[in-house]
């Protein structure tokens, strides 16, 4: 067994090796942008300084990965506003084809040599505790990292990177809700190597807690808490979701049972056609309906946190009115859905809605006042309270979608909008027509595994 | 308003009063009966003695019923074989023509001059609380109460009496559950009069503990408590149902909003026909489902505990299954029938699984081995767990109480005995084919009233 892990990691390691021709292109690039950007400062008779920062400066990326990302670093005396506009002025000079993206700070992203590069402006701050937005935590992320990161645990990182990309658990963004590169570096300085990490995870019992500089100063409610060595305040991990950290540990003792390649590099799913997805809706025997939308003109860290608050709500109203869900997902291309499968999607008309004890006397009054003379069965007396059985106003969980009563709704305030502007709902074998754009999606839906 | 009250209590005295000509017969009735019991003691050679105890030796009968409950009281030397045996034989020798039943002993009840007869064996003791069966207590019972029953307090039992039987409470056995004649009338002692009970009722609390005699020593679960004089550790109200009350003080209320003879000589509700069942069913787009089975020849308050056991039982059950029911009752006549009126008949073939966290790693290991291969949808992972979307035994909840897996849930004995020999199951519309014998109780299910 262990020979069989150690081949695996061995094949996995010259895999993600990128080769002597590849390090050095990308060292070659790295340096013009570096030079393009001091001289885009000199321009400007800025004071700053342009330097890598990620993988590419830690060397820990994969090969094949073609991202850069470089770090203008301006002085503190600026305001936001000049720094977001200088910021703005030194990227569009170094990526001239390049475009405006906005994290916490708007940057310029653009190609540069077949290259990936993000051009990201911050402040010149002291310390990390000191930051004024959270990329200006990066520059002591790589200080802390280039001290420790020797070219041996360089490769583990990369090793563990594939595991984790494999899994598809890879990444800080809030559509993934993974692991951050940094947080990876981390955990393989921790426990020494990728193969002792992923051992590790498959005995761990969240909340996991590592410090590696012991000087956490306060408690997280994360399931996994890896305390930043350079800021004693920060859960470098508190993106990544339950799931996700389950997820890892799956695959890990997974991984240690039957190595393979296949959690590294796992094959694409098939997108599922219309017909496949019809006949998965008959088997199941459920009622899937979906709100299809425009996406919201948003980045991925503001859609999807607004998706999955949308998601949240819609399905507590679904079951608030007795419409039970099975399972819920959203998906996001250039239209977006919300879509739910409902084990139960239609009520009868009529439906129970209990009142106070009788022997409260001013509200049973009341209670009994109202529904007395109108069109509902009883009142009646179940055990020591008022009961009547009232009309329901939506009989089908699809005529709830239909109405204004959504807007009643929990919903993430760009997806309110664009509903409101335009959507269509479908119901039951009509999800099936998604295919043709979410296909890829429909297949993990229908296909689930951990 | 007060006038009102009056008037109506006035006018329901009269009727509740019985003639001097009742009365004067049923005296005459029971000194027979007496005399005869005495004549089958001495025949029998067996120390013993006939006594009226209930209404008629309270003189608080309501005009018109004919009940004469006589006991006779035997040495305490006897065994309960021996006792059983002479009871029932004097019984036979009193009432020639009567039958037996069973309460705690067997007794004989039949007719003697147009009254309903019991003739009930029980032991001589010397106080209430070195009873050996239930009915040993009876004769003190009788003692405390002749004591204290002025001719206008007993009027005012009637009265209450009336109020209870209109609204369908009154009576301790376990069909009823309401209040017994002991009961009304220690809380007329309590309260003074009728109107000052129903009166009191309007704000209680429950629990409500009365104490006549300050001599309680435990306390009750109830939400009546009354400690029977003639023994602190009784609560005479125990058979009272929280529904029961609860219906009390609604009407208790209502009399004193709106009074009216209605609640005390309420009109019969019409039967429902068939064609009318078959419309609310429609109106309503339940789905009601009934089992249909020989009533177990049992008496009612063996009989109706063992519905409601059995009732609750495939209530629960078929909540567990997804089955949610939205109302549920029993009917007995010659035939019995638990019916459940379905919010949900139907399930789609899947249903989830939670399994258990992944982190909890041998049973998530055991778990995931046993579905990785299986038909079942998944395991995937939603939040920590392991999930699977497996098939579900039964889709529709006809086809749960079809099969045999009804015999799993909790039933009463006698009811399941039945069941296994023969039984009908009604579902949806079907179920109005009841109207032809159970119209007046599917009256009472569809318009349902406190």
């Amino acid at each position: 067994m262990t020979t069989d892990v150690e081949g695996v990691l061995t094949t996995v390691r010259e895999r993600v090796t990128p080769s002597p021709e590849e390090q050095e292109a990308l060292r070659e690039a790295a340096s013009e942008l570096i030079d393009q950007a001091e001289r885009a400062l000199d321009d400007l008779s800025v004071e700053g300084e342009a330097f890598l920062v990620g993988s590419a400066a830690r060397g820990t990326w994969i090969a094949g990965e073609q991202d850069i990302d470089l770090f203008v670093r301006f002085p503190r005396v600026l305001d936001r506003e000049e720094l977001e506009e200088l910021g703005l002025e030194v990227g569009h000079a170094v990526l001239p084809d390049g475009r405006e993206e906005w994290a916490e700070h708007p940057y310029v992203t653009g190609e540069y040599q077949g290259f990936d590069v993000d051009l990201v402006p911050c402040y010149d701050v002291d310390s990390a505790q000191d930051i004024e937005s959270a990329v200006d935590r990066t520059p002591f992320h790589t200080a802390y990292l280039t001290e420790r990161l020797t070219d041996d645990v360089a490769l583990e990182v990369r090793l563990f990177k594939q595991f984790l990309q494999g899994v598809g658990i890879y990444g800080s963004n809030l559509k993934t809700q993974g692991f951050s590169g940094y947080l990876t570096e981390l955990l393989v300085l921790e426990y020494g190597s990728a193969k002792e990490v992923v051992q590790a995870a498959t005995d761990w019992h969240p909340p996991v807690v590592i410090d590696p500089e012991g000087h956490g100063n306060r408690s997280f409610d994360d399931p996994l808490v890896v305390i930043d060595p350079t800021d004693p305040s920060r859960n470098v991990a508190a993106v990544l979701s339950a799931e996700n950290l389950a997820r890892f540990q799956h695959h890990a003792r997974q991984f240690f049972t039957d190595p393979s390649l296949d959690v590294f590099f796992p094959n694409e799913s098939d997108s599922l056609t219309r017909a496949a997805v019809e006949e998965r809706i008959r088997s199941r025997g459920t009622t899937p309906i979906a709100l299809v939308f425009e996406r919201p003109n948003r980045v991925d860290d503001e859609l999807y946190p607004q998706l999955r608050k949308s998601l949240t709500g819609i399905r507590d109203a679904l079951e608030r009115r007795g419409f039970d869900v099975l399972r819920s997902a959203s998906f996001a291309r250039d239209r977006a859905v919300l879509l739910h499968e409902l084990a139960v999607a239609e009520r009868p008309r009529v439906e129970r809605h209990m009142g106070p004890p009788v022997h409260v006397r001013e509200h049973a009054e009341d209670f009994y006042t109202t529904y007395a003379d109108s069109s509902a069965f009883g009142p009646f007396i179940e055990e020591d309270r008022y009961v009547v059985e009232r009309e329901r106003s939506f009989v089908r969980a699809s005529e709830f979608l239909a109405s204004d009563a959504l807007y009643d709704v929990r919903l993430g305030p760009a997806i309110e909008e664009r509903l409101r502007q335009e959507h269509s709902l479908l119901v039951g074998e009509e999800v099936a027509t998604l295919a043709s754009t979410f296909g890829k999606e429909l297949a993990d839906y229908f296909n689930p595994s951990p």
